[in-house]
C-alpha cells in the first residue's frame, strides 16, 4: 500500500463521483479520497490507521500461516452474499484449513472504471462486517483501476495471516487407514447460488449460496483435543477434487456413501437441469475433517454446536490401497470412481 | 491456494496448450496441472512444496510488516522489465520501505483466457529470478482465469511479509525540521518506459524502466545506525504525490531544488512531448529517504555503494510551517508550490 496520509485534504467527497473513474487509481488525489472516504472508513483499526508503506505488527515466537486468493466470481452480488464478503471468509477459511488462528488480511481492490460507487461501498461495508464476525483486521491495502470492459467490475485478492497455537500439524498426507471422512453439512449451494443467476434459473425459494466462516468448529476441535489428521475446504471443483488431492497425497483409498452426502433437493434438481454433478460443484462454507474413527462421534458433536456445521455428518472411511483412488457407493448400492473434474464446469465461481 | 498434490496425475504436458483456457482456473486437472509444472517448478521451496491450503513458516517474537499490491501495468512486457518482476520488486520495496527485511511473498494470478502460455512462463521465469535476486521465498499463491476481454492478459498480486529487525520507527510523522530529502537516482524512467511503447515513441536509446529492488541500501543504512525519519518509494504520483503525503502527515514544510533533482534528458524530452512533469512520473526503483543533515554525509556515502542508487544525492530539506506544503526552486530561481497530481495522467503504469 502506497501509504497516502489519514489527513490528507480531500476536496470532493466520494459522492460526487457516482462512478469509479480511471483517476481512482492514479495516486493522486481521487486514488487518496477513495481510500480514506471508502477503505478507510470501513477497515479502520489502529494498524490500518498508521497508512504506512506496509502494516507492522507485534507476534509471538511460533508457527505462523499465510494464505491468498484472488476473487473474480461473477455477478459479483449473489443470494447469500458477494465478492467482498465471501473474499474475507474464502480467506479466513484457507487459515483455518491450517489449523492457524486467523489473525490479519490484507486486500487488493482491481476495479473495473464504471463501477457504481454505491456498488463498491456495499460490498466493502459487507467486508467489513464479515472481518468482524471472523475477528480479523484488515491491515493494508491497494487500489487499482482497469479500462472498463465486459468484465465482472471487481476482482479482490485477500492474503492472511493466521498463528498456529497447537503442534498438530494438519495436512493431506497425514491422512491414515482408519480415518473417517466428516463433513460439515449440505453440499453444491455457491455453486448453484451463482449458476441459477447466470442462467436466470427460478426456483421455488431462492438457493442461498453456503459463503460463511468455517474457523470456530475448526479452533473448537483442535482445542478440544480431536486429532484432526486432514482439513479441506471444498471450494473449486467440490467433494470430488479435495478428495481425489487428499488420496493422492496421503496414498490411500477414500471411500464415501452417496446416501451419506447431503446435497438438498433443489440442489440436485438444478444440478441435473444443467448436467452438473453437486460433488463436483464449489462450496464457500463446507470442509471435510479427516479424524480417527475413535474420535468421530466426538468431533461431530463439536462441531454440531456451531451454526455453520450444524449439519455435519460422516460421510466415508478410509483404507489402505496400492492405487490411490476415491471410489462412490451409490444409492443404488453400485460403487464406481469418484473421479477429479476434468474440465471447466463453472467459471468465475469465486 | 487450495492446495493440490505434488505428485498429482498430469497426463498432459502444459505446452499441449499454447494458451490459457478457462479450464485452467476451474479447480480441476488443468489447473493443477498448471501449477505443478509452471508456478511449482519456477518457485519450488520448501514452504510452498508442502502444497497446504496456507503456508507455515516459523518466526521469532518481534515485529513484522505485511503489505499487498495488484500489478495491472499494461503493457505486460516493457523495456527494462514485465509484470512478473515489477510485481516482485514492488512489494519486496514496500517492505523495505517500513525498514523490514522481506522473507516471503504470496502471489495472486488473474490470467486473461488466451494468454500465450509462453508469456505466462516467461513471467513466471522472472519472478523466480527476482525473488531470487531479492532472497525472498513465494510460498503461496492462487490462479485464476477469466474471460478474454480487450484488457491486459494478466493481473498479478503479490502481498509479502517482512521482519523488522531494528527499534527504528520509520513513519511520515517523524519527519522533522531541519531533515534533508535524499533520492536515490534519476526520476522518470519507468513510466517514460511504459509511455514510449503505448504512444509508440521513438528515441535515440530506448528508455528503461528503473525497476529494481531497493531494500539493500535502506538495510545498510539502518545497519549503520543513521536516524532514518521517514521512506517513501516513488511510484505513482511520482516524487510529487510522495512529498505532498510525507508534508501533510508531518505537518512541515519541504523545499526542493528543481536543479538537484536528477532527470534525464530524454525523459525530459520525452515528457515534454506528452505534456507530463516528470516529478509526477511513476518509478519502480527510486525512493526518498529523510535522515538529519548531520546524517545527510554518511547516508549518501552508504547508498551510492549499492547499484541501484549509485545515484543519491540531496534534493530539499524540512522546515517549520503553519500549513503543510511542498516547494519548488526552479532552475530559473523563482518558487512555486510542488502540488498532488490531481488527475489521472498515467494509467495502469504499475
Amino acid at each position: 500500500m502506497n501509504a497516502p496520509d489519514f489527513n490528507a485534504v480531500c476536496p470532493l467527497p466520494v459522492s460526487e463521483y457516482p462512478r469509479v473513474l480511471m483517476a481512482h487509481g492514479g495516486g493522486g488525489r481521487l486514488t487518496h479520497q477513495l481510500i480514506e472516504n471508502v477503505f478507510g472508513k470501513a477497515f479502520s483499526n489502529p494498524i490500518l490507521d498508521t497508512r504506512h508503506d506496509s502494516a507492522q505488527f507485534c507476534v509471538p515466537a511460533g508457527r505462523l500461516a499465510m494464505t491468498t486468493d484472488s476473487y473474480v466470481v461473477h455477478p459479483i452480488f449473489f443470494s447469500g452474499g458477494n465478492i467482498g464478503s465471501m473474499a474475507v471468509y474464502g480467506t479466513v477459511n484457507d487459515l483455518a484449513m491450517s489449523g492457524a488462528r486467523p489473525l490479519y488480511l490484507s486486500c487488493g481492490f482491481i476495479i473495473e472504471e464504471g463501477l457504481p460507487m454505491k456498488s463498491l461501498e456495499r460490498i466493502v461495508f459487507s467486508m467489513r462486517d464479515a472481518a468482524r464476525r471472523c475477528n480479523v483486521q484488515i491491515i493494508t491495502g491497494d487500489t487499482k483501476v482497469v479500462d472498463k470492459s465486459e468484465g465482472n467490475g471487481l476482482f479482490i485478492n485477500t492474503s492472511g495471516i493466521g498463528v498456529i497455537e497447537s503442534s498438530v500439524t494438519i495436512a493431506p498426507r497425514n491422512v491414515q487407514p482408519g480415518d473417517v471422512v466428516l463433513v460439515n453439512g449440505d453440499l453444491g449451494r455457491h455453486g448453484m447460488a451463482i449458476m441459477a443467476i447466470r442462467e436466470g434459473l427460478q426456483f421455488d425459494s431462492a438457493i442461498e449460496s453456503d459463503s460463511a466462516p468455517i474457523h470456530e468448529p475448526v479452533l473448537q476441535l483442535i482445542a478440544a483435543g480431536i486429532e484432526i489428521h486432514c482439513l479441506r475446504d471444498l471450494t473449486r471443483g467440490g467433494l470430488a477434487a479435495a478428495l481425489n488431492e487428499i488420496a493422492e497425497a496421503a496414498g490411500i483409498k477414500i471411500s464415501v456413501e452417496e446416501k451419506s452426502i447431503p446435497v438438498r433437493e433443489d440442489i440436485h434438481a438444478a444440478c441435473e437441469m444443467l448436467g452438473l454433478d453437486p460433488l463436483h460443484v464449489a462450496n464457500e462454507g463446507r470442509f471435510v475433517a479427516f479424524v480417527p474413527s475413535k474420535n468421530a462421534k466426538e468431533a461431530l458433536k463439536i462441531m454440531r454446536q456451531h451454526p455453520v456445521s450444524v449439519g455435519s455428518i460422516m460421510i466415508g472411511s478410509v483404507s489402505e490401497t496400492s492405487t490411490p483412488m476415491v471410489t462412490l457407493k451409490s444409492t443404488i448400492g453400485a460403487t464406481r470412481i469418484l473421479d477429479m473434474p476434468s474440465g471447466e464446469q463453472l467459471p468465475r465461481i469465486c
